[in-house]
């Protein structure tokens, strides 16, 4: 039969979520950095004083109430807040915004694997730049993102868990000609962001989203501060109404709860630093995390074989067959007593 | 400052969606479709059952309950079902994965006055084909439409609300060489629907909406259904998770309630029909409606005037400052009680 999609698209397998299993209750699933906690006790509520039958209307397309909030809450005017459909919404809003098919698009590597799908979607040219053999920026890096339209990190960075220093990003932001997307999906959990960098720059883009520190992969709400005119472009391309009323009610609640998030963030930053010590008293490496996850070379088996000895004994975290990145595990920080589920299997198989 | 966007993209002013007006209790709201009947109970149940809790997780990445639920009610395999994010995540997607910037893409026009915009968007080209004087297919149709690798049109048609004969939409899909896309977001206010050609052709898509015959507008539920092939370059396309976890309940609970939907489609079109008619009697041109609007020629004022005068007495309608269509106002069916308002308010005013 005929091939009725674009060549470009037929020719790819497209991104693959991390795995999403059915019968959960006997597993525990460290492979997709969602939060071992519920959301806020707010959201109930939210729900629970939702007016239902308001859903016959259209939502607010800008998903107003959230960026006000979103506004108070970071200090950024509303106008410099856009909403998407879970972040990735976001990012491919800014494919579509800033880089041409046939353009460049930069991003750093071992990072997000949907970046490079992402690229092939929108028919632009991958630039992927390398990352120093520590996951550290290249000293060439604006050489090589060189006349990209966009150039796109995550910071913290996923897979590895590890930050790049501040002031590197600001050098960066400065000097790239095109838009720098930094990707904050985990900056929650770290010491510092570039949030500040927005009112520095006209072509910075910083992105947050619900899914990991707020506890809410399943309402699907990311958030993108930029300038006015980044802003306004991107506007276009999202469709006119991407943020239900049952998501921007559950993300006001959220967002305002920070009392709720700050306590999250700091139980599991207090497992993640207990669960690296307990790895690397068994000398795996650890990557020094900034993340809700930690990226771990095992001391003994090779990782593949290790993630499919653990998976044996329900407990699934993350592997990529991916160059550089295939001597590790990515374990996502849950509760203290899932942690230490996950150690004294560890422990046992990795000999 | 520099420009960061595309130049495609900067030159264009993006989609205008109907208004959502602040302050909607004074105001009869009969500009976008919405229904005036509140959804199905069973929507309300399932917010009110829904596990909060389980936010934390990611949704199922295709919606597989929803798919599940709409092959019962349509009589079609779930895998030849993809969710959507809306009907318009759904519209986007198509262009995304059959034309390539550059390609052609055809439409009919006047019609969803998206369609145009997402052309712009996908960089491709726009190839309108102008219906009839009266609104029903030119005979050169297939010519037209040439080497498009898409074909969109809305059957029934917004916002004229007049339908096309299903027997040349089914010669259409036999002849046309690349994809068929049948918009039938307001085909459960018809007397016939296109679903079962998805089953006679490789090469057609039939969308539809929870937005309007579910009075779901606020949730943002749309469904494809093709032929597998189809289905699967299209998954490609779609965000990994683009169906939240509460969009998800809600939608197989409405779509579960098929008695529920029966019951407002009934009403709507006895609506329909009565308020037809008195403005007929009133000595307008009222288009033959197949959906849950009404696209009328006043008889005495000119429409841009008229519309106007009625948003003044805070009745709102639809007014496309457009070629063909600028003589019309479009009128969505409220309650009976809503168009007894309006229709009072338009004989004093179309004067």
């Amino acid at each position: 039969m005929p091939i009725y999609a674009r060549p470009s698209i037929h020719a790819i397998a497209g991104y693959t979520p991390g795995e999403q299993p059915v019968g959960l209750s006997k597993l525990v699933k460290l492979n997709t950095n969602e939060n071992p906690y519920p959301p806020s006790p707010a959201v109930q509520r939210a729900l629970a004083e939702f007016d239902w039958q308001a859903m016959r209307l259209y939502p607010e397309p800008t998903a107003r109430p959230v960026r006000e909030t979103a506004a108070e809450v970071f200090g950024i005017p509303a106008s410099r807040i856009l909403c998407g459909n879970g972040s990735d919404d976001l990012l491919t809003i800014a494919l579509r915004t800033f880089v041409d098919a046939g353009q460049p698009f930069a991003f750093t590597a071992p990072s997000y694997s949907l970046y490079p799908v992402l690229a092939d979607l929108q028919g632009a040219v991958q630039r992927p730049i390398e990352l120093d053999p520590d996951f550290g920026l290249p000293a060439d890096l604006l050489e090589q993102a060189g006349d990209a339209r966009l150039l796109m990190l995550a910071r913290p960075n996923a897979p590895t868990g590890t930050t790049f220093p501040k002031e590197a990003i600001r050098d960066l932001c400065g000097r790239f000609q095109g838009v720098v997307w930094i990707d904050e999906a985990y900056a929650d959990f770290a010491d510092d962001d570039c949030l500040d960098l927005v009112a520095e720059f006209p072509n910075v883009v910083v992105s947050r989203t619900l899914s990991k520190s707020y506890a809410l992969a399943g309402l699907r709400l990311g958030l993108a501060f930029a300038q006015e005119p980044l802003i306004d472009e991107m506007l276009k391309l999202k469709d006119s109404y991407n943020v239900d009323r049952l998501t921007q009610a559950v993300a006001v609640a959220a967002l305002a709860d920070q009392p709720y998030l700050r306590e999250l963030v700091r139980r599991i930053r207090a497992t993640r630093a207990a669960t690296a010590q307990a790895l690397r008293d068994l000398g795996c490496a650890v990557l020094p995390s900034q993340t809700n996850f930690l990226f771990v070379h095992p001391a003994h088996r090779p990782a593949a074989e290790l993630f499919q000895a653990l998976r044996r004994e329900g407990l699934i975290v993350r592997y990529f067959d991916l160059p550089r990145v295939r001597d590790y595990i990515r374990i996502t920080i849950g509760t203290d007593a899932q942690m230490q589920e996950f150690l004294d299997a560890f422990q046992r198989l990795d000999q």
